[in-house]
Protein backbone atom coordinates (compact mmCIF):
# COMPACT_ATOMS: atom_id res chain seq x y z
CA UNK A 1 0.00 0.00 0.00
CA UNK A 2 1.48 3.58 -1.02
CA UNK A 3 -0.18 6.70 -0.37
CA UNK A 4 2.42 8.73 -1.77
CA UNK A 5 1.22 9.64 -5.76
CA UNK A 6 4.34 10.04 -8.37
CA UNK A 7 2.15 12.34 -11.58
CA UNK A 8 5.47 10.83 -13.28
CA UNK A 9 4.80 7.63 -12.90
CA UNK A 10 0.95 7.84 -13.33
CA UNK A 11 1.44 9.43 -16.75
CA UNK A 12 3.60 6.06 -17.41
CA UNK A 13 1.08 3.41 -16.07
CA UNK A 14 -1.92 5.64 -17.83
CA UNK A 15 -0.29 5.78 -20.88
CA UNK A 16 0.99 1.74 -20.78
CA UNK A 17 -2.58 1.01 -20.26
CA UNK A 18 -3.80 3.15 -23.19
CA UNK A 19 -1.52 1.39 -25.45
CA UNK A 20 -2.67 -2.30 -24.40
CA UNK A 21 -6.42 -1.47 -24.51
CA UNK A 22 -5.80 0.80 -28.02
CA UNK A 23 -3.67 -2.76 -29.55
CA UNK A 24 -6.80 -5.44 -27.73
CA UNK A 25 -9.06 -3.34 -30.56
CA UNK A 26 -6.22 -4.21 -33.78
CA UNK A 27 -5.71 -7.46 -35.05
CA UNK A 28 -4.71 -8.30 -38.64
CA UNK A 29 -7.24 -9.02 -40.41
CA UNK A 30 -9.68 -6.36 -38.91
CA UNK A 31 -10.38 -2.77 -40.63
CA UNK A 32 -7.07 -0.81 -41.33
CA UNK A 33 -8.38 2.28 -41.48
CA UNK A 34 -10.70 2.19 -38.15
CA UNK A 35 -8.08 1.34 -36.29
CA UNK A 36 -5.86 4.11 -37.75
CA UNK A 37 -8.93 6.25 -36.38
CA UNK A 38 -8.88 5.26 -33.02
CA UNK A 39 -4.97 5.67 -32.66
CA UNK A 40 -5.50 9.45 -33.87
CA UNK A 41 -8.51 9.81 -31.51
CA UNK A 42 -6.31 8.34 -28.62
CA UNK A 43 -2.65 9.14 -29.35
CA UNK A 44 -0.65 11.87 -29.04
CA UNK A 45 -3.21 12.76 -25.63
CA UNK A 46 -4.40 16.23 -23.95
CA UNK A 47 -2.89 16.19 -20.58
CA UNK A 48 -4.74 12.99 -19.14
CA UNK A 49 -6.60 15.03 -16.89
CA UNK A 50 -9.01 12.08 -16.01
CA UNK A 51 -6.84 9.30 -15.63
CA UNK A 52 -4.35 10.80 -13.53
CA UNK A 53 -6.91 12.03 -10.72
CA UNK A 54 -8.26 8.60 -10.88
CA UNK A 55 -4.83 7.20 -9.80
CA UNK A 56 -4.65 9.68 -7.41
CA UNK A 57 -7.89 9.30 -5.46
CA UNK A 58 -6.89 5.48 -6.03
CA UNK A 59 -3.52 6.13 -4.52
CA UNK A 60 -5.17 8.12 -1.97
CA UNK A 61 -7.41 5.29 -1.12
CA UNK A 62 -4.60 2.75 -0.59
CA UNK A 63 -4.28 1.39 -4.36
CA UNK A 64 -4.62 -2.62 -3.47
CA UNK A 65 -5.04 -3.74 -7.20
CA UNK A 66 -3.02 -1.03 -9.44
CA UNK A 67 -4.34 -3.32 -12.60
CA UNK A 68 -7.80 -2.62 -11.72
CA UNK A 69 -7.17 1.21 -11.14
CA UNK A 70 -5.26 1.42 -14.28
CA UNK A 71 -8.14 0.16 -16.09
CA UNK A 72 -10.49 2.32 -14.76
CA UNK A 73 -8.46 4.97 -15.33
CA UNK A 74 -8.06 4.11 -18.98
CA UNK A 75 -11.69 3.25 -19.69
CA UNK A 76 -12.35 7.02 -18.25
CA UNK A 77 -9.60 8.38 -20.89
CA UNK A 78 -11.16 6.37 -23.63
CA UNK A 79 -14.69 7.60 -23.32
CA UNK A 80 -13.57 10.80 -22.78
CA UNK A 81 -10.98 10.48 -26.53
CA UNK A 82 -14.72 8.96 -27.67
CA UNK A 83 -16.93 11.96 -26.76
CA UNK A 84 -14.13 14.24 -28.61
CA UNK A 85 -14.28 12.57 -31.60
CA UNK A 86 -18.47 12.46 -31.63
CA UNK A 87 -18.46 16.24 -30.19
CA UNK A 88 -15.73 17.56 -33.33
CA UNK A 89 -18.51 16.01 -35.93
CA UNK A 90 -19.77 18.69 -38.77
CA UNK A 91 -23.26 17.53 -36.96
CA UNK A 92 -21.82 19.41 -33.10
CA UNK A 93 -18.80 21.49 -33.21
CA UNK A 94 -17.53 21.02 -37.12
CA UNK A 95 -14.16 21.52 -35.86
CA UNK A 96 -11.15 20.70 -38.08
CA UNK A 97 -8.74 20.31 -35.53
CA UNK A 98 -8.01 18.64 -32.24
CA UNK A 99 -5.00 18.80 -29.87
CA UNK A 100 -3.60 20.72 -32.31
CA UNK A 101 -4.10 18.57 -35.32
CA UNK A 102 -6.14 17.04 -37.31
CA UNK A 103 -9.30 16.43 -35.96
CA UNK A 104 -10.91 12.44 -36.52
CA UNK A 105 -13.33 13.11 -39.01
CA UNK A 106 -11.38 15.59 -40.79
CA UNK A 107 -8.37 12.98 -40.94
CA UNK A 108 -10.43 9.88 -41.56
CA UNK A 109 -14.13 11.02 -42.75
CA UNK A 110 -17.38 11.40 -41.16
CA UNK A 111 -18.23 7.75 -41.04
CA UNK A 112 -14.79 6.23 -39.51
CA UNK A 113 -15.36 9.10 -36.78
CA UNK A 114 -18.57 7.68 -36.33
CA UNK A 115 -17.40 4.55 -35.45
CA UNK A 116 -13.91 4.99 -34.05
CA UNK A 117 -15.94 6.72 -30.96
CA UNK A 118 -18.87 3.82 -30.71
CA UNK A 119 -15.36 1.53 -30.81
CA UNK A 120 -13.88 3.11 -27.67
CA UNK A 121 -17.02 3.16 -25.96
CA UNK A 122 -17.16 -0.41 -26.59
CA UNK A 123 -13.33 -0.51 -25.62
CA UNK A 124 -13.75 1.14 -22.55
CA UNK A 125 -15.91 -1.08 -20.96
CA UNK A 126 -14.03 -4.24 -22.30
CA UNK A 127 -10.85 -2.68 -20.62
CA UNK A 128 -12.67 -2.38 -17.25
CA UNK A 129 -13.65 -6.43 -17.71
CA UNK A 130 -9.99 -7.86 -18.28
CA UNK A 131 -8.84 -4.98 -15.52
CA UNK A 132 -11.14 -6.76 -13.34
CA UNK A 133 -9.28 -10.27 -12.95
CA UNK A 134 -7.76 -10.12 -9.14
CA UNK A 135 -11.03 -8.31 -7.88
CA UNK A 136 -13.89 -9.64 -9.89
CA UNK A 137 -16.74 -8.34 -7.05
CA UNK A 138 -15.76 -5.01 -7.82
CA UNK A 139 -16.73 -5.13 -11.64
CA UNK A 140 -20.79 -4.50 -11.63
CA UNK A 141 -20.64 -1.67 -9.51
CA UNK A 142 -17.98 0.24 -11.73
CA UNK A 143 -19.44 -0.92 -14.79
CA UNK A 144 -22.34 0.45 -13.18
CA UNK A 145 -21.30 3.65 -12.07
CA UNK A 146 -19.22 4.17 -15.01
CA UNK A 147 -22.27 3.79 -17.23
CA UNK A 148 -23.97 6.29 -15.25
CA UNK A 149 -20.75 9.11 -15.80
CA UNK A 150 -21.27 8.47 -19.52
CA UNK A 151 -24.61 7.69 -20.72
CA UNK A 152 -28.14 9.02 -20.35
CA UNK A 153 -29.74 10.79 -18.43
CA UNK A 154 -26.97 12.25 -16.57
CA UNK A 155 -23.76 11.34 -18.09
CA UNK A 156 -21.51 13.08 -20.60
CA UNK A 157 -23.90 11.84 -23.79
CA UNK A 158 -26.63 13.14 -22.09
CA UNK A 159 -24.47 16.50 -21.36
CA UNK A 160 -23.65 17.18 -25.08
CA UNK A 161 -27.20 16.10 -25.97
CA UNK A 162 -28.13 19.26 -23.55
CA UNK A 163 -26.57 21.49 -26.85
CA UNK A 164 -29.51 20.59 -29.10
CA UNK A 165 -32.43 21.27 -26.35
CA UNK A 166 -34.12 25.21 -26.73
CA UNK A 167 -33.78 25.09 -23.34
CA UNK A 168 -30.97 24.87 -21.49
CA UNK A 169 -29.93 25.53 -17.68
CA UNK A 170 -25.85 26.17 -17.42
CA UNK A 171 -25.44 24.14 -14.69
CA UNK A 172 -27.06 20.54 -15.43
CA UNK A 173 -25.54 21.01 -19.14
CA UNK A 174 -22.02 21.34 -17.73
CA UNK A 175 -22.67 18.84 -14.55
CA UNK A 176 -23.22 16.38 -17.03
CA UNK A 177 -20.80 17.24 -20.62
CA UNK A 178 -18.18 17.50 -18.07
CA UNK A 179 -18.76 17.16 -14.42
CA UNK A 180 -20.20 13.21 -15.01
CA UNK A 181 -16.88 12.04 -15.93
CA UNK A 182 -14.57 13.99 -13.69
CA UNK A 183 -17.18 12.58 -11.12
CA UNK A 184 -16.41 9.01 -12.37
CA UNK A 185 -12.60 9.59 -12.36
CA UNK A 186 -12.63 10.12 -8.69
CA UNK A 187 -15.49 7.70 -7.67
CA UNK A 188 -13.56 4.66 -10.17
CA UNK A 189 -10.56 5.75 -8.10
CA UNK A 190 -12.25 5.04 -5.23
CA UNK A 191 -13.87 1.74 -6.30
CA UNK A 192 -10.62 0.48 -7.77
CA UNK A 193 -9.40 0.72 -4.95
CA UNK A 194 -12.27 -1.08 -2.71
CA UNK A 195 -13.73 1.77 -0.79
CA UNK A 196 -16.62 3.65 -1.03
CA UNK A 197 -17.65 6.23 -3.68
CA UNK A 198 -19.94 8.21 -2.67
CA UNK A 199 -17.84 10.84 -0.82
CA UNK A 200 -15.71 11.19 -3.72
CA UNK A 201 -18.57 12.79 -5.80
CA UNK A 202 -18.39 16.33 -4.75
CA UNK A 203 -14.69 16.33 -5.70
CA UNK A 204 -15.54 15.48 -9.35
CA UNK A 205 -18.69 17.37 -9.78
CA UNK A 206 -16.48 20.28 -8.36
CA UNK A 207 -13.39 19.67 -10.32
CA UNK A 208 -15.43 18.87 -13.30
CA UNK A 209 -17.39 22.45 -13.11
CA UNK A 210 -14.03 24.29 -12.26
CA UNK A 211 -12.44 22.21 -15.68
CA UNK A 212 -15.67 23.50 -17.66
CA UNK A 213 -15.34 27.09 -16.71
CA UNK A 214 -11.40 27.30 -17.60
CA UNK A 215 -12.59 25.93 -21.36
CA UNK A 216 -14.91 28.02 -21.21
CA UNK A 217 -12.43 30.61 -20.17
CA UNK A 218 -9.88 29.86 -22.43
CA UNK A 219 -12.76 29.77 -25.23
CA UNK A 220 -13.64 32.97 -25.24
CA UNK A 221 -10.01 34.53 -24.51
CA UNK A 222 -9.21 33.02 -28.01
CA UNK A 223 -5.80 30.85 -27.48
CA UNK A 224 -6.06 28.12 -30.34
CA UNK A 225 -2.24 27.16 -29.74
CA UNK A 226 -3.33 26.47 -26.25
CA UNK A 227 -6.63 25.09 -26.70
CA UNK A 228 -5.23 22.96 -29.66
CA UNK A 229 -8.84 23.37 -31.29
CA UNK A 230 -10.38 26.40 -32.75
CA UNK A 231 -11.00 29.24 -29.83
CA UNK A 232 -14.36 31.43 -29.97
CA UNK A 233 -16.72 28.18 -30.66
CA UNK A 234 -19.01 28.93 -27.63
CA UNK A 235 -20.27 32.40 -29.18
CA UNK A 236 -19.93 31.06 -32.42
CA UNK A 237 -22.33 28.60 -31.77
CA UNK A 238 -24.53 30.19 -29.28
CA UNK A 239 -23.47 27.71 -26.62
CA UNK A 240 -24.07 27.53 -23.09
CA UNK A 241 -20.65 28.93 -21.44
CA UNK A 242 -19.85 30.79 -18.39
CA UNK A 243 -17.67 33.39 -19.73
CA UNK A 244 -21.11 33.88 -22.02
CA UNK A 245 -23.00 34.11 -19.06
CA UNK A 246 -21.18 35.88 -16.30
CA UNK A 247 -18.05 37.89 -18.91
CA UNK A 248 -14.34 36.94 -18.21
CA UNK A 249 -14.15 38.44 -15.65
CA UNK A 250 -17.00 36.83 -13.72
CA UNK A 251 -15.68 33.58 -14.96
CA UNK A 252 -12.59 33.77 -13.81
CA UNK A 253 -13.96 34.67 -9.90
CA UNK A 254 -16.19 31.49 -10.97
CA UNK A 255 -13.43 29.58 -11.21
CA UNK A 256 -11.58 30.30 -8.43
CA UNK A 257 -14.91 29.71 -6.52
CA UNK A 258 -15.30 25.99 -8.19
CA UNK A 259 -11.38 25.54 -6.92
CA UNK A 260 -11.59 26.24 -3.56
CA UNK A 261 -14.79 23.93 -3.21
CA UNK A 262 -13.49 21.27 -5.34
CA UNK A 263 -10.31 21.51 -2.30
CA UNK A 264 -12.89 21.99 0.23
CA UNK A 265 -14.40 18.48 -0.42
CA UNK A 266 -11.46 16.38 -0.30
CA UNK A 267 -12.50 13.87 1.71
CA UNK A 268 -10.29 13.09 5.03
CA UNK A 269 -7.35 10.72 3.53
CA UNK A 270 -4.26 9.81 4.40
CA UNK A 271 -3.65 11.28 1.14
CA UNK A 272 -5.61 14.18 1.47
CA UNK A 273 -2.64 17.07 1.24
CA UNK A 274 -0.81 15.58 -1.83
CA UNK A 275 -4.36 15.82 -3.06
CA UNK A 276 -4.83 19.37 -2.66
CA UNK A 277 -1.70 20.28 -4.13
CA UNK A 278 -2.13 18.57 -7.46
CA UNK A 279 -5.70 20.43 -7.55
CA UNK A 280 -3.67 23.27 -7.05
CA UNK A 281 -0.89 23.45 -9.34
CA UNK A 282 -3.68 21.58 -11.97
CA UNK A 283 -5.85 24.80 -11.95
CA UNK A 284 -2.52 26.73 -11.86
CA UNK A 285 -1.75 25.56 -15.14
CA UNK A 286 -4.96 25.76 -16.67
CA UNK A 287 -5.40 29.58 -15.96
CA UNK A 288 -2.33 30.93 -15.39
CA UNK A 289 -2.20 34.08 -12.88
CA UNK A 290 -0.57 36.26 -14.86
CA UNK A 291 -2.34 36.00 -17.88
CA UNK A 292 -6.07 35.84 -15.32
CA UNK A 293 -4.39 39.43 -13.94
CA UNK A 294 -3.72 40.88 -17.05
CA UNK A 295 -7.62 40.00 -18.99
CA UNK A 296 -9.32 40.74 -15.28
CA UNK A 297 -7.50 44.75 -16.35
CA UNK A 298 -8.38 44.12 -19.37
CA UNK A 299 -12.07 43.39 -19.31
CA UNK A 300 -12.07 46.11 -16.63
CA UNK B 1 -34.85 -25.95 -14.79
CA UNK B 2 -37.11 -25.35 -17.68
CA UNK B 3 -35.87 -26.75 -21.35
CA UNK B 4 -38.89 -25.76 -23.21
CA UNK B 5 -38.75 -22.88 -24.83
CA UNK B 6 -41.82 -20.64 -25.26
CA UNK B 7 -41.63 -18.09 -28.34
CA UNK B 8 -44.29 -16.05 -26.83
CA UNK B 9 -43.16 -15.51 -23.22
CA UNK B 10 -39.63 -14.94 -24.67
CA UNK B 11 -41.16 -11.71 -26.75
CA UNK B 12 -42.52 -10.57 -23.37
CA UNK B 13 -39.21 -11.08 -21.31
CA UNK B 14 -37.49 -9.34 -24.32
CA UNK B 15 -40.03 -6.31 -24.29
CA UNK B 16 -40.16 -5.97 -20.61
CA UNK B 17 -36.48 -5.99 -20.32
CA UNK B 18 -36.05 -3.72 -22.89
CA UNK B 19 -38.67 -1.19 -21.50
CA UNK B 20 -36.91 -1.73 -17.68
CA UNK B 21 -33.23 -0.96 -19.65
CA UNK B 22 -34.68 2.13 -21.51
CA UNK B 23 -36.24 3.43 -18.62
CA UNK B 24 -33.32 3.27 -16.54
CA UNK B 25 -31.86 5.67 -18.77
CA UNK B 26 -34.26 8.22 -18.47
CA UNK B 27 -35.32 10.91 -15.86
CA UNK B 28 -36.91 14.16 -14.59
CA UNK B 29 -34.18 16.67 -15.63
CA UNK B 30 -32.38 14.65 -18.44
CA UNK B 31 -32.27 16.21 -21.83
CA UNK B 32 -36.04 15.12 -23.16
CA UNK B 33 -35.25 14.73 -27.26
CA UNK B 34 -32.20 12.18 -26.82
CA UNK B 35 -34.69 10.07 -24.21
CA UNK B 36 -37.38 10.19 -27.18
CA UNK B 37 -34.75 9.26 -29.83
CA UNK B 38 -33.18 6.55 -27.82
CA UNK B 39 -37.04 5.20 -27.09
CA UNK B 40 -38.03 5.91 -31.13
CA UNK B 41 -35.01 3.42 -31.43
CA UNK B 42 -36.10 0.66 -29.60
CA UNK B 43 -39.81 0.80 -29.77
CA UNK B 44 -41.45 -0.41 -31.20
CA UNK B 45 -38.88 -3.20 -32.07
CA UNK B 46 -38.48 -5.39 -35.40
CA UNK B 47 -38.44 -8.76 -35.21
CA UNK B 48 -35.98 -8.85 -31.69
CA UNK B 49 -34.30 -12.35 -33.74
CA UNK B 50 -31.28 -11.61 -31.62
CA UNK B 51 -32.56 -11.66 -28.24
CA UNK B 52 -34.99 -14.46 -28.85
CA UNK B 53 -32.19 -16.58 -29.91
CA UNK B 54 -30.49 -15.63 -26.96
CA UNK B 55 -33.05 -16.69 -24.70
CA UNK B 56 -33.52 -19.88 -26.87
CA UNK B 57 -30.07 -20.97 -26.14
CA UNK B 58 -30.21 -19.94 -22.63
CA UNK B 59 -33.10 -22.41 -22.34
CA UNK B 60 -31.30 -25.05 -24.01
CA UNK B 61 -28.67 -25.00 -21.60
CA UNK B 62 -30.98 -24.48 -18.85
CA UNK B 63 -31.61 -20.84 -17.79
CA UNK B 64 -30.64 -21.39 -13.73
CA UNK B 65 -30.78 -17.54 -13.98
CA UNK B 66 -33.53 -16.02 -16.25
CA UNK B 67 -32.45 -12.36 -15.05
CA UNK B 68 -29.19 -12.38 -16.32
CA UNK B 69 -30.24 -14.11 -19.46
CA UNK B 70 -32.97 -11.26 -20.00
CA UNK B 71 -29.77 -8.72 -19.12
CA UNK B 72 -27.97 -10.36 -21.87
CA UNK B 73 -31.04 -10.81 -24.48
CA UNK B 74 -31.80 -6.65 -23.89
CA UNK B 75 -27.68 -5.60 -23.69
CA UNK B 76 -27.48 -7.44 -27.49
CA UNK B 77 -31.18 -6.18 -28.50
CA UNK B 78 -29.74 -2.18 -27.63
CA UNK B 79 -26.04 -2.72 -29.32
CA UNK B 80 -27.91 -4.15 -32.80
CA UNK B 81 -30.53 -1.21 -32.45
CA UNK B 82 -27.47 1.28 -31.63
CA UNK B 83 -25.62 -0.04 -35.03
CA UNK B 84 -29.04 0.39 -36.72
CA UNK B 85 -29.33 4.07 -35.77
CA UNK B 86 -25.61 4.29 -36.76
CA UNK B 87 -25.80 2.92 -40.19
CA UNK B 88 -28.84 4.91 -41.18
CA UNK B 89 -26.56 8.10 -41.02
CA UNK B 90 -26.20 10.24 -43.97
CA UNK B 91 -22.61 9.32 -44.15
CA UNK B 92 -23.58 5.47 -44.05
CA UNK B 93 -26.88 4.25 -45.76
CA UNK B 94 -29.18 7.81 -45.65
CA UNK B 95 -31.87 5.85 -45.09
CA UNK B 96 -34.97 7.85 -44.56
CA UNK B 97 -36.59 5.18 -43.01
CA UNK B 98 -36.08 2.03 -41.04
CA UNK B 99 -39.24 -0.49 -39.80
CA UNK B 100 -41.35 1.16 -41.64
CA UNK B 101 -41.11 5.08 -40.34
CA UNK B 102 -38.58 7.37 -39.79
CA UNK B 103 -35.43 6.54 -39.66
CA UNK B 104 -33.50 8.34 -35.72
CA UNK B 105 -31.91 11.04 -37.85
CA UNK B 106 -34.65 12.18 -40.04
CA UNK B 107 -36.83 12.39 -37.05
CA UNK B 108 -34.90 13.63 -34.57
CA UNK B 109 -31.92 15.27 -35.96
CA UNK B 110 -27.96 14.00 -36.71
CA UNK B 111 -26.56 14.91 -33.45
CA UNK B 112 -29.47 13.32 -31.85
CA UNK B 113 -29.11 10.22 -33.89
CA UNK B 114 -24.94 10.05 -33.42
CA UNK B 115 -26.18 10.52 -29.38
CA UNK B 116 -28.76 8.00 -29.25
CA UNK B 117 -26.09 5.37 -30.81
CA UNK B 118 -23.88 5.97 -28.28
CA UNK B 119 -26.35 6.17 -25.40
CA UNK B 120 -27.36 2.62 -26.27
CA UNK B 121 -23.77 1.14 -26.48
CA UNK B 122 -23.86 2.60 -22.77
CA UNK B 123 -26.63 0.84 -21.90
CA UNK B 124 -26.41 -2.21 -22.67
CA UNK B 125 -23.08 -2.71 -20.67
CA UNK B 126 -25.29 -0.57 -17.97
CA UNK B 127 -27.98 -3.35 -18.33
CA UNK B 128 -25.15 -6.52 -18.07
CA UNK B 129 -23.81 -4.94 -14.86
CA UNK B 130 -27.19 -5.02 -13.40
CA UNK B 131 -28.23 -8.43 -14.48
CA UNK B 132 -25.17 -10.06 -12.79
CA UNK B 133 -26.54 -9.68 -8.98
CA UNK B 134 -27.17 -13.11 -8.93
CA UNK B 135 -24.31 -14.26 -10.91
CA UNK B 136 -21.29 -12.06 -10.34
CA UNK B 137 -18.83 -14.40 -11.21
CA UNK B 138 -20.53 -14.54 -14.93
CA UNK B 139 -20.08 -10.98 -15.27
CA UNK B 140 -16.56 -10.42 -16.97
CA UNK B 141 -17.17 -12.94 -19.18
CA UNK B 142 -20.14 -11.75 -20.69
CA UNK B 143 -18.67 -8.19 -21.12
CA UNK B 144 -15.51 -9.55 -22.46
CA UNK B 145 -17.47 -11.69 -25.00
CA UNK B 146 -20.01 -8.50 -25.53
CA UNK B 147 -17.89 -6.07 -26.05
CA UNK B 148 -15.47 -8.38 -28.52
CA UNK B 149 -19.10 -9.19 -30.92
CA UNK B 150 -19.53 -5.34 -30.71
CA UNK B 151 -16.63 -3.79 -31.16
CA UNK B 152 -13.18 -4.04 -32.77
CA UNK B 153 -11.73 -5.87 -34.96
CA UNK B 154 -13.96 -8.29 -35.58
CA UNK B 155 -17.20 -7.19 -33.67
CA UNK B 156 -20.37 -5.31 -35.84
CA UNK B 157 -18.20 -2.00 -35.38
CA UNK B 158 -15.64 -3.20 -37.16
CA UNK B 159 -18.15 -4.73 -39.59
CA UNK B 160 -19.52 -1.80 -40.56
CA UNK B 161 -15.92 0.03 -40.79
CA UNK B 162 -15.11 -2.65 -44.34
CA UNK B 163 -17.73 -0.47 -45.90
CA UNK B 164 -15.14 2.39 -45.49
CA UNK B 165 -12.52 0.38 -47.12
CA UNK B 166 -11.63 0.14 -50.69
CA UNK B 167 -11.04 -3.72 -51.01
CA UNK B 168 -13.35 -5.84 -48.72
CA UNK B 169 -13.62 -9.92 -48.56
CA UNK B 170 -17.73 -10.30 -48.36
CA UNK B 171 -17.25 -12.89 -45.53
CA UNK B 172 -14.83 -10.78 -43.28
CA UNK B 173 -17.37 -8.09 -43.44
CA UNK B 174 -20.60 -10.30 -42.98
CA UNK B 175 -19.36 -12.14 -39.99
CA UNK B 176 -18.51 -8.81 -38.66
CA UNK B 177 -20.87 -6.89 -39.03
CA UNK B 178 -23.93 -9.32 -38.66
CA UNK B 179 -22.60 -12.52 -37.59
CA UNK B 180 -20.86 -11.23 -34.71
CA UNK B 181 -24.12 -10.02 -32.87
CA UNK B 182 -25.41 -13.72 -33.76
CA UNK B 183 -22.44 -15.50 -31.73
CA UNK B 184 -22.96 -12.83 -29.17
CA UNK B 185 -26.78 -13.93 -28.89
CA UNK B 186 -26.12 -17.56 -28.90
CA UNK B 187 -22.44 -17.62 -26.98
CA UNK B 188 -24.31 -15.25 -24.27
CA UNK B 189 -27.33 -17.31 -23.84
CA UNK B 190 -24.96 -20.20 -22.83
CA UNK B 191 -22.86 -18.04 -20.57
CA UNK B 192 -25.66 -16.43 -18.50
CA UNK B 193 -26.84 -20.04 -17.74
CA UNK B 194 -23.12 -20.58 -16.83
CA UNK B 195 -22.71 -23.04 -19.90
CA UNK B 196 -19.45 -22.84 -21.89
CA UNK B 197 -19.97 -20.64 -24.52
CA UNK B 198 -17.49 -21.65 -27.06
CA UNK B 199 -19.76 -24.49 -28.59
CA UNK B 200 -22.03 -22.17 -29.70
CA UNK B 201 -20.01 -19.76 -31.35
CA UNK B 202 -20.23 -21.56 -34.95
CA UNK B 203 -24.25 -21.70 -34.14
CA UNK B 204 -24.06 -17.87 -34.52
CA UNK B 205 -22.08 -17.51 -36.75
CA UNK B 206 -23.95 -19.49 -39.93
CA UNK B 207 -27.14 -17.70 -39.04
CA UNK B 208 -25.70 -14.05 -39.06
CA UNK B 209 -24.49 -15.37 -42.25
CA UNK B 210 -27.52 -16.53 -43.38
CA UNK B 211 -29.94 -13.78 -41.87
CA UNK B 212 -27.47 -11.65 -43.79
CA UNK B 213 -28.01 -13.47 -47.21
CA UNK B 214 -31.74 -13.60 -46.68
CA UNK B 215 -31.03 -9.56 -45.74
CA UNK B 216 -29.28 -9.23 -49.51
CA UNK B 217 -31.86 -11.17 -51.20
CA UNK B 218 -34.84 -9.10 -50.16
CA UNK B 219 -32.62 -5.79 -50.72
CA UNK B 220 -32.17 -6.98 -54.37
CA UNK B 221 -35.74 -7.95 -54.47
CA UNK B 222 -36.65 -4.92 -53.60
CA UNK B 223 -39.59 -5.09 -50.98
CA UNK B 224 -39.61 -2.00 -49.07
CA UNK B 225 -42.73 -3.11 -47.29
CA UNK B 226 -40.78 -6.38 -46.12
CA UNK B 227 -38.13 -4.47 -45.17
CA UNK B 228 -39.30 -1.17 -43.47
CA UNK B 229 -36.75 0.88 -45.15
CA UNK B 230 -35.43 1.72 -48.80
CA UNK B 231 -34.69 -1.44 -50.99
CA UNK B 232 -31.74 -1.52 -53.69
CA UNK B 233 -29.61 0.02 -51.37
CA UNK B 234 -26.48 -2.44 -51.66
CA UNK B 235 -26.58 -1.73 -55.46
CA UNK B 236 -26.95 1.77 -55.07
CA UNK B 237 -24.18 2.04 -52.12
CA UNK B 238 -22.05 -0.26 -53.91
CA UNK B 239 -22.14 -2.15 -51.04
CA UNK B 240 -20.73 -5.91 -50.87
CA UNK B 241 -24.04 -7.97 -51.06
CA UNK B 242 -24.42 -11.62 -51.89
CA UNK B 243 -26.88 -10.93 -54.05
CA UNK B 244 -24.79 -8.83 -56.15
CA UNK B 245 -21.85 -10.98 -56.26
CA UNK B 246 -23.87 -13.85 -56.73
CA UNK B 247 -26.64 -13.01 -58.10
CA UNK B 248 -29.76 -13.61 -57.26
CA UNK B 249 -30.36 -17.42 -57.53
CA UNK B 250 -26.76 -17.93 -56.00
CA UNK B 251 -27.76 -16.06 -53.29
CA UNK B 252 -30.85 -17.83 -52.50
CA UNK B 253 -29.06 -21.52 -52.98
CA UNK B 254 -25.80 -19.75 -50.63
CA UNK B 255 -28.93 -19.25 -48.10
CA UNK B 256 -30.44 -22.58 -47.78
CA UNK B 257 -26.75 -23.94 -47.62
CA UNK B 258 -26.16 -21.82 -44.67
CA UNK B 259 -29.33 -22.72 -42.58
CA UNK B 260 -28.73 -26.46 -43.03
CA UNK B 261 -25.16 -25.63 -41.76
CA UNK B 262 -26.41 -23.72 -39.22
CA UNK B 263 -29.20 -26.59 -38.01
CA UNK B 264 -25.78 -29.13 -38.15
CA UNK B 265 -23.53 -26.75 -35.93
CA UNK B 266 -26.36 -27.23 -32.85
CA UNK B 267 -24.52 -28.75 -29.97
CA UNK B 268 -25.78 -31.69 -28.56
CA UNK B 269 -28.28 -30.70 -25.66
CA UNK B 270 -31.61 -31.58 -24.06
CA UNK B 271 -32.91 -28.14 -26.00
CA UNK B 272 -31.85 -29.11 -29.77
CA UNK B 273 -34.66 -30.56 -31.59
CA UNK B 274 -36.93 -27.48 -30.56
CA UNK B 275 -33.41 -24.90 -31.80
CA UNK B 276 -33.80 -27.00 -35.27
CA UNK B 277 -36.95 -26.17 -35.38
CA UNK B 278 -37.07 -22.63 -34.20
CA UNK B 279 -33.99 -22.06 -37.38
CA UNK B 280 -36.19 -24.11 -39.90
CA UNK B 281 -39.46 -21.74 -39.70
CA UNK B 282 -37.21 -18.14 -38.91
CA UNK B 283 -36.03 -19.18 -42.26
CA UNK B 284 -39.16 -19.32 -43.68
CA UNK B 285 -40.15 -16.71 -41.91
CA UNK B 286 -37.40 -14.35 -43.71
CA UNK B 287 -37.59 -16.18 -46.80
CA UNK B 288 -40.86 -17.20 -47.68
CA UNK B 289 -40.28 -20.71 -50.19
CA UNK B 290 -43.11 -19.64 -52.46
CA UNK B 291 -41.36 -16.26 -53.15
CA UNK B 292 -38.26 -18.44 -53.57
CA UNK B 293 -39.59 -20.42 -56.07
CA UNK B 294 -41.22 -17.44 -58.12
CA UNK B 295 -38.01 -16.05 -58.35
CA UNK B 296 -35.97 -18.78 -59.08
CA UNK B 297 -38.10 -18.96 -61.96
CA UNK B 298 -37.94 -15.02 -62.61
CA UNK B 299 -34.18 -15.67 -62.54
CA UNK B 300 -33.98 -18.05 -64.71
Amino acid sequence: MTLAFDAMKAITRIEHSLAMAVSAGEAHGGPPKLAGAVRHAVFPGGARIRPQLCLAVASACGDDDPLLSDAVACAIELLHCASLVHDDLPCFDNAPTRRGRASVHYAYGQSLAVLAGDALIVLAFRTLADGAVRSPERLAGLIAMVAASAGTPFGAVAGQAWECEPKVNLQDYQRAKTGALFAAACMGGAQAAGADPAPWRGFGDWLGEAYQAADDIRDAMGEPFVLGKPAGRDVALMRPSAATELGLEGALGYFDQLVGQAIASIPECAGAERLRELVQSESERLIPAASTAHLVRAAA
